[in-house]
């Protein structure tokens, strides 16, 4: 028995009362009740497989037992809901955690800046800091980049119908070639240090240089490591700070806590949202080197920054965090995940079907139109699988990072079947 | 008993962990840990009474109970956390419920957007709106007032040290004079009116004017309504979209559900967000005439959009809406707030000593410096409450609108005793 | 006897060849031929007053005799022609003649920039100067204001045709309302420090105030002495240079050699351009304190920066200024135009009639439509005499300083029947 | 005998006076009395071969005998000097020569402006239409281009120098490599297609590329024919005008009247000034395809748009191009000019030294720091000779065009010994 009133089944009140903005229940027309784990169940008690992970915020999953049962104690005892930036037990408990769980182990000696419960926030205050801590203005952004939907977060994105969405022009940034934009023969780093070095080049010395290590909006380009190592070695060369947006790269998804790690890197200042909240709560950080601390008492400020839920469920997320082991298991489905889309891949040489990504954040590439075909199929089929790319050419496998194997092999089983149907026929036609 | 761990009760770990951006903890000094109604309690004991509401996300209180135990049932019953824009059971209570107790008892036909849920999202997403509806880039921005901290919202805020934090120039919009700006005898619609029909005024066709009916952050300065009359008049004229802010005047802080519905007002686009949520949980809307729904899908994005657990809270939270009894409540106290504030001012004409605002969000304007000094003492008496305007001249008395009148009435004695303790040796002075 | 090939007489060459960007060609369609000091012929031989000046180039009239020998001898030694900003001794002459004859008996110490020969790149070099010596963005211009059509100065230009001419949107400046704007008990310098006074008023401080004391293109809004030395004090409060923009009122045109001379001011810089050179021919000067002389070599320049001819007739038209006689005349021709133009004035009041203006700038605002005709009328008649206003409702008397008594009141004669022509039969109507 | 009075001789007059930003004062500290053709004097009396041509505006040589004739003719016969854009006997006479002599024999069609009788009003006047043109607002410009300094074209423009002049950020362009930036093995018209064509790559679409086909001030960068008819095509395929600033290069400065001319293209819009005037007059010309003029009368204008001066001697320089002579003649010497600096080159293989440039705008880079050394012993030995570059990497030899052999040679021959004076040495201590 489902003791709350339950909807309609139907999507009608979502066509009647909300905007034309809305965009995902288009891909997912179904009205959602619940979900555990990598499952989610709709009205009609249909069961779906989710590859999807609430776009990086759920990578404990859906209702996680352990964050569930902290939360439903902390209401019951009537624990601060929501605090701006007063102190709370939650928040400090929290904040020991961060640094016993994450920043102390690696080596990090992050100030911890809650700049409102969104990424979009985060990223206009990494901006904000490292315009102030340089007395510098532009900022290096990369082709195909994703930061968020406000106008500073916007400057540093690629995907120019967001960017129109924007209906001023948008200032102060520039764009550069991501790693691989030029093809795998050209070093996109060289044609970046021309223009810096060049007096002729037009572009001012830039404040800050904001970099995913892995594009995961823009088509899953992943940055190589010689060509991250050579940006911060720019960055360094030039008085430029490196901000790492870590949004949805961060919290495991690519196996590592941060997705810079392998790497070598010291960002000056990260990004942290959805999964830090661990629940799908929303919350966000901004890390930065203490001698970056420059703010002054409440010059970037927000309602929302004191989501103490929030700091309930995070804090007992991280606790994934205390040993090895959580990672050491993302990277075991990892490797599941790359084989089985490398033979999937394999298929279909005439789609130019090609295999990227990294951790728990990969897919396929094909042909313009085919992703979002098999993205419909896979939805049919009870899997909830998106895009990704400004052209949505990418179908983009983000399970939980808690799923078990069988959950992964059943979802793949079933993006393989979609691939067939969304794909197959097209192959035919391309090779007869 | 309590059965989280506790903290410390001392605040070395924000002190050592947090940037130095924080603000509300050092005016506040102490470490929550629970909180009902209009009460709080720190983690020795003290309590304390709220007359600060969470900045205005806090209408209803903390952790109200009918909400708690919504919340609380949907957790167990693993009811969907976080569902970006797809279809939810608990989105789908929410809309109806918003439709039938707010919208069609007004005769509003408003489309709704789910923006992000941060009230500066909810503005970015009305500003673009706005600005592809008219064609138009510059928005009327006034004097004082506040809109959020991402850089399209911050370029129409008025706080020049807010301002400054965006480390580059702020575009594409204009600041005109508040109403009383110039003083009580001048009409600044005059001015602004001078600025749009004249064809050497140097400032374009605005595409909208963005609007806070009571400013409560920038002094708590009420607008007539002849000038919010005049100024909707005008906005017709020149064929400028209405924006009303009503993230924190909205939710019934000045006694209707919407600030403007006395003044006869029809925005064009309509900002909510603070206590749409109801338990104090992240969540903003932004409405909009069927007219201007022009958005292209997925235009306007963000992660947070679908926080399930606010929907809950909020659905439950309308039910004060269904009838007139809780703005009448609100009325009723809003008078209680008026006659004693006037009393306490009344006896301070040498510091020049003003009652401003409305309903359940007003205050007293001091001379620079007292009204800081108030909150303090308010503080160590177990009082929280916080001052308002860009160089904090304002006391600002904002309770939870669901306060008795015994709470009330013991805040009020408690502000009573702090304004004497911070301002009466000053008079004296001034006296003297 | 005219020696040079003739042209046609006709328009359709210019018809054929030029863009439609011309304008005043349309408003005086003829062909001329020659000039000498206050009249001009064309092709057809008739004979016209001019009360135009090359809107403020031609103060000393066309063709004066004396500038014109030298000018002829220096061409015939081979003098240097163009010589970008290497030494000279036309150049040189020019300096000493400068300092001695303007700057030494006005107690300036101006140093003096040649910052390529128009106006437009007098004022652009002024607003780079201001930002670089205060290291802040803002600059305050006027409403009504016209500084130039490059992208810089049309940002401080309050034309709206003008400024949207640019196709992008005009940054980094802001528009107060200028004297008389908000009608005449209004003082818009409370408006102004209002606005930066204020922590609230979302004006960041300006480097700079760029005024005209009499806007010339904007309609001759005289601003008055009080406004005037108040503005100042203003600058100096706020720590604001002060740009006086010269341009048109300087060189004599209101009296003075520069406008503000009789109202105390000491601008930290003044923008100088149309009758400096004397002959009409392009040139340009910037000038300022020599403390504000932080210029690297070459930070601005420009081609025509050494315009020698401009140089040798710009010595000789400094003649005029050795002594008082020539400002005493400009006075005494002044009172004769004021006197004539009041007559004319005082016929219409049903018109709304209002002289304004200063020193021989001086014209007769009306509703609008009517001054428009007047040029017509007067063109017809043989006087030149062009409309100032963004909406042309000023018809603008402005003759060569030097015309004789005889030439003003004969121009003016053919003004009063034109008023008479143009604006007779539409007062009788209003009168019925 | 030279009738006017004279100079000093010396510098203190442009010391004390002049602002700190004068530049070639200092190269060639000389104070110059007459010039003739290809030679200077100064007031010494000293001699000088002009490798200069005043950065490009004495194309013809040093006051010219027949255009000196009808310049002095004119100013007897008291023709018109300044009309701002009213029609005149000598504005007329330059149209139909420029018709007939310039655009019908090439096949052209274009409407002619007058935009304000300097560079950088060209190319404002040409920005602003193509954004009126396209509705668009981003130019492309490229690195190292070089287009003005007034604050739209210093958009444009690559040094960062002069860029960071401006004092604000500068917006609405966005600059690419130009030919051979990257090194000679990369095209970088596939850099820019790769921004163009890809929907994330964040630069919306521009309304136009603005074009040198030669960089005269940013180091004798010579654009391909490949290349440049590569970039035509990419204009035509994205919807984007291009702009040729024809300013330095026209006029015959690379052989052909407009430098483009070899390379098949025809520009939406083109620039000219510096020489279009002939005698080193200030005039500027924006020229563009009849569907452009979508101007408004009066939406650019300014009050030196009617030089007549100009007028009289640019349609006089304008026989030169009445047959192809000029034009043989100057490639003649453009071989020289090219096997001169050649053999020079070929000398310092140990300094880099590369020879650059077409036409009569030639010369060689070498290591920082020789050319101006190179420049300062040519101007010892009679050689005003000037570096190019934004390092001043260049020496660049620019003689008038109208330069005989004896000349050429004579200027070459200073030329070499300057080289190896300067040098010399430093390559010595290389060999070591």
């Amino acid at each position: 028995m489902f003791p709350l009133e339950q909807g309609s089944g139907a999507l009608n009140v979502f066509e009647e009362m909300e905007s034309e903005v809305r965009s995902y229940i288009r891909s997912f027309p179904a009205v959602f009740r619940k979900a555990s784990g990598y499952r989610l169940w709709d009205t009609d008690g249909k069961e779906y497989i989710d590859f999807f992970s609430g776009a990086g915020a759920l990578n404990y999953g859906h209702n996680p037992t352990d964050m569930k049962r902290k939360l439903i104690d902390y209401l019951q005892e009537d624990g601060i809901s929501h605090s701006l930036d007063m102190a709370t037990e939650a928040k400090e408990r929290f904040l020991q955690r961060f640094r016993d769980a994450i920043l102390k182990p690696r080596g990090l000696s992050y100030k911890v800046m809650f700049p409102g419960p969104t990424g979009t926030n985060a990223v206009e205050s990494a901006l904000k800091l490292a315009r102030k801590a340089t007395g510098r203005q532009t900022v290096i952004g990369f082709t195909n980049a994703f930061h968020g939907m406000t106008l500073g977060a916007l400057a540093v994105t690629g995907n120019k119908f967001k960017r129109k969405g924007a209906g001023v022009p948008l200032h102060h940034a520039v764009t550069f070639p991501y790693d691989g934009y030029m093809g795998p023969n050209v070093n996109t780093l060289t044609y970046i240090e021309n223009f810096l070095k060049d007096s002729g080049s037009g572009i001012s010395l830039p404040a800050a240089v904001i970099l995913e290590t892995l594009q995961g909006e823009g088509g899953l380009n992943a940055a190589s490591e010689p060509w991250l190592r050579g940006l911060a070695e720019l960055c360094r060369r030039y008085g430029m700070l490196l901000i790492v947006d870590d949004i949805q790269m961060g919290c495991g998804r690519t196996g590592p806590f941060f997705s810079f790690e392998p790497f070598g890197l010291k960002p000056d200042i990260v990004c942290l949202s959805k999964s830090i909240g661990g629940y799908g709560l929303p919350m966000a950080l901004t890390l930065f080197k203490p001698e970056l601390d420059l703010w002054s008492p409440g010059e970037h400020n927000g309602t929302f920054r004191g989501n103490n839920l929030a700091f309930v469920t995070a804090a007992e997320a991280l606790r994934h965090w205390e040993n090895g082991e959580f990672e050491a298991d993302i990277s075991r489905k990892a490797k599941q995940l790359r084989n089985a889309l490398n033979i999937i891949a394999s298929r279909y040489p005439a789609l130019q079907a090609e295999v990227r990504g990294r951790g728990l954040m990969q897919g396929i590439a094909f042909e313009a139109g085919i992703a979002e075909r098999i993205s419909q199929e896979a939805f049919k089929r009870g899997l909830v699988i998106e895009t990704s790319g400004t052209d949505s050419e990418v179908i983009k496998a983000m399970p939980p990072l808690i799923i078990d194997s069988e959950g992964l092999s059943e979802g793949l089983r079933i993006l393989d079947d979609s691939v067939k149907a969304a794909a197959g026929s097209m192959e035919a036609a391309v090779i007869q």
